[in-house]
């Protein structure tokens, strides 16, 4: 099991006991999702905006046009970092304080460059795009040089991460499990609904085959 | 229609005609969800974790045991920001590039402080959970001074704002709609499942009418 070491940085300190520093363990909570929420800072203050990631090995690509105010200030400070959240439950306890969430949370922290050659750049924005549905990128126009060359992609290669799970039942304080109060879990859930195609499809296509593998995964 | 004004800070600059700055359609995109990312520097790194919240007019609440790393350097710096996103669709189009997501996305920013009295904090409590759940607050245990006490509310007045909605069909080339490649939309959700009432409930509770209503309006 390799692990992250930990730091000062990506130690998690409340809650240590939902601690999770393995590196697979945090890769399936990346790869579980596609919108990571990336933070900067912008005069002085600290800012995050969610973005579409893609991950390989240690690497999460990004991209945007060239003129995106976020990823060149963090192409400037040449480092990053980004969470990304699974909601999975309302723990609704006794008590208010015992009230919580059962959660997959991930924060990758790293350094960033820009990928600069075209074939860099198309290797990376298939990754992006296998990340998000696999099987579409082979089922798209191919991607054109002047489209390259107009988008800013940045690669962020992970130096260090943490994660918090929680995927427990209800923990109250001992004398209020007698209470006639009523304490239990709603499970929350991200689902996909049927696909709609777009209504000006010039030809009679039908919904492909990667469209509706992803479907019935996540319906 | 009241609206935040425009400054340098919440200016949307990508993509602004999906820009919004309307009060209260910025206040919907807050109330339909409860796990906000905020933002935080840590020795000179911007960093996000998800934390539940509440809203009240501007107010947005936090708590967090005293101990807290990020709230406690939040009311240090005097001022935070907090971003929350809906995802609504994959966009599918017939190019890469022309790939998106349909989503809401609001980024609030404005000045903290610690709330201290009892009373303020019980108020803020209340508020804070009835975002989550409506009427979950009369069906539990009160709240006790000790646990107030060990409680860190903070309190966050929102000073200006903008969200950005993407809510549309496909945007292609014009010269690919021509392309035999399928292109639409998968729309996604966050639905509840059925509660799961938990396993140490003394008697034979029924599953209370707030904890229903919430399963019936998000399932």
């Amino acid at each position: 099991m390799k692990e992250y070491q930990k730091s000062k940085l990506n130690r998690v300190k409340r809650g240590h006991n939902r601690a999770v520093y393995d590196v697979e363990k945090i890769n399936t909570i990346l790869d579980a999702g596609f919108i990571g929420f990336v933070s900067y800072i912008y005069e002085e203050k600290a800012i995050s905006l969610p973005m579409a990631y893609g991950r390989n090995g240690d690497k999460i690509y990004l991209h945007s046009s060239q003129a995106n105010r976020m990823l060149l200030s963090l192409l400037d400070a040449g480092e990053m970092s980004m969470t990304v959240m699974h909601l999975d439950a309302l723990v609704l306890a006794r008590s208010g304080l015992h009230h919580s969430v059962n959660y997959r949370s991930a924060t990758v922290f790293g350094s960033v460059k820009e990928i600069k050659t075209s074939k860099e750049k198309e290797t990376a924005l298939h990754c992006f795009m296998e990340h998000m549905m696999k099987g579409r990128w082979d089922g798209i126009r191919p991607i054109k040089p002047e489209e390259l060359e107009r988008t800013l992609v940045v690669e962020m290669t992970i130096e260090t991460a943490s994660a918090k799970v929680r995927d427990v039942g209800v923990n109250d304080e001992p004398e209020d499990y007698n209470l006639p109060i009523w304490a239990g879990l709603v499970p929350l859930k991200q689902i996909a609904l049927p696909p709609i195609s777009d209504k000006d499809l010039k030809e009679r296509l039908q919904i492909p085959n990667h469209v509706i593998k992803y479907y019935n995964m996540h319906k």
